[in-house]
């Protein structure tokens, strides 16, 4: 056997983080009718880092689309650690501020670990902190990793079932593989996490029910890593639009797969966008 | 092939645990001579479980062989979840306390989670908030979860060599399962997650290099599903003394095994005396 009888069915993740950004623009609309007040989700962004100043402007335009405001601190590259940490402290503090957003990676010379603590919890509409964190691996109220968080709604969306199926999720960073894997064992699949230390990666891929690709490799998995029929996550974002698996060999192979783009990306923006809103009804008492 | 050429090699917590605990009564010994102040866990049991209650005073005892004050808050079984987070969070701003027990599991009607929460991150020496879970997640310094604390130490204590080597760990519960993997993950092993709702266990506990059983069924892993040679961790503690592992079965096909009783066990309490007298250094200001 050497593939499906025909090739995967494409998880459209452009249409889906559509629907649900028209969702959230309607929430943002409604919650301004009701208390005057706008969404605010502040982002900070320290140094420029062409990527990351686009990736901040684009979240930003989003933002605007869906009748949220962003508030945007740029800061120097040389920015200290404790000079962020501060400024991060005060939009937490901040009653006009909803949600915060820390653009990362943020430079090498900074405790970035510290700079995510410093978002109030209420106002980590990126799940970035240590106590999402938990409260992803506990299945308790509060806000997801952007990106593991869109991951989800997709796998619901088309109707995966996760329960007792073994879901293997490649890469372990702190935002995306390890709460994708805590969501996914809190939906009752067998987790398997490989990174870069495991042996023998080919075979347990070859295990996967449903396959996370978090490495930042690009075509790194390739179709004849899949089980036949496999549903094939790919949240991988290389340069050159590259996912972290190559596409047309794994389509031949996979059962259900996200393409790059269209896949995983506009997820992750419009979870982003929807727990902005989700965090201003929040802290307006309307939640 | 049917097991190893000969019975695995027993991981002796007992003797393990004697000599951290002796390290940890010298330096419980040693701050005081120092500061005058005698490190002090509260102990905070709800109702009166009979299995409880022995833990409590089990706990107790070591603390007293080791230098160690205790302070035992014993709430009636009616206690509201309020009264309780309430009496948690005295001792949290009591500095006489440096560290703080929550026997679990309280009772039904109680939110166990908003109990744990209002142990203050510096005292939660049994690893229990979602602080300690994220920093464990992390690799953040913070206090570790004492079983899978205690496993961990078994494991560097017998050179087990954990990059790139699969473990299994059978149970996802908040303080063992979940922290064991990432603990074990943090350690560069390839880790999976089994649980009730794992479809073939069997062969996943055939892949395991390292296995971690903390289930609480008695017997239910056993020999004829090992991996010849594989490490085997038991943190089962069932009625009688049992553990998870069938140990005859197992031990003839395990390279390393942990006796129940006297693997697992008598380390868990090792790791909370240690990790107390550690917190009460910390709050001292002398770490």
């Amino acid at each position: 056997m050497t593939g499906s009888p025909r090739p995967a069915r494409l998880m459209d993740g452009t249409a889906l983080a559509r629907r649900l950004t028209d969702e959230t623009t309607a929430a943002a609309t409604a919650l301004h009718r009701r208390t005057g007040t706008t969404p605010c989700l502040a982002t900070v962004l320290v140094g420029e880092d062409p990527a990351s100043v686009t990736y901040v402007r684009m979240k930003r335009n989003r933002c605007a689309q869906a009748g949220i405001r962003s508030r945007h601190l740029a800061l120097p590259a040389a920015t200290s650690t404790a000079r962020l940490v501060d400024a991060i402290g005060e939009l937490s503090a901040d009653p006009d501020v909803h949600g915060i957003l820390l653009q990362h990676p943020v430079g090498p010379h900074l405790d970035e670990r510290a700079a995510f603590e410093a978002i109030a919890p209420a106002k980590d509409v990126d799940g970035v902190t240590t106590h999402s964190f938990a409260a992803m691996g506990f299945g308790l109220p509060g806000f997801v990793s952007c990106t593991p968080g869109g991951i989800m709604r997709l796998l619901d969306e088309y109707r995966v079932e996760l329960s007792g199926k073994h879901a293997v999720v490649v890469g372990r960073s702190a935002i995306l593989g390890k709460p994708a894997g805590l969501l996914l064992l809190g939906r009752d699949a067998t987790v398997t996490y490989c990174h870069s230390r495991t042996r023998d990666l080919p075979s347990l891929l070859r295990e996967a029910d449903v396959l996370v690709a978090a490495v930042g490799k690009p075509d790194f998995i390739r179709g004849e890593h899949l089980k036949p029929g496999a549903v094939v996550i790919d949240a991988g974002y290389n340069p050159g639009n590259t996912g972290d698996v190559h596409f047309a060999s794994a389509r031949e192979r996979a059962g259900l797969i996200t393409p790059v783009p269209g896949g995983v990306g506009p997820m992750t923006i419009a979870v982003l966008l929807a727990q902005t809103v989700r965090a201003a009804t929040r802290q307006l008492g309307l939640d």
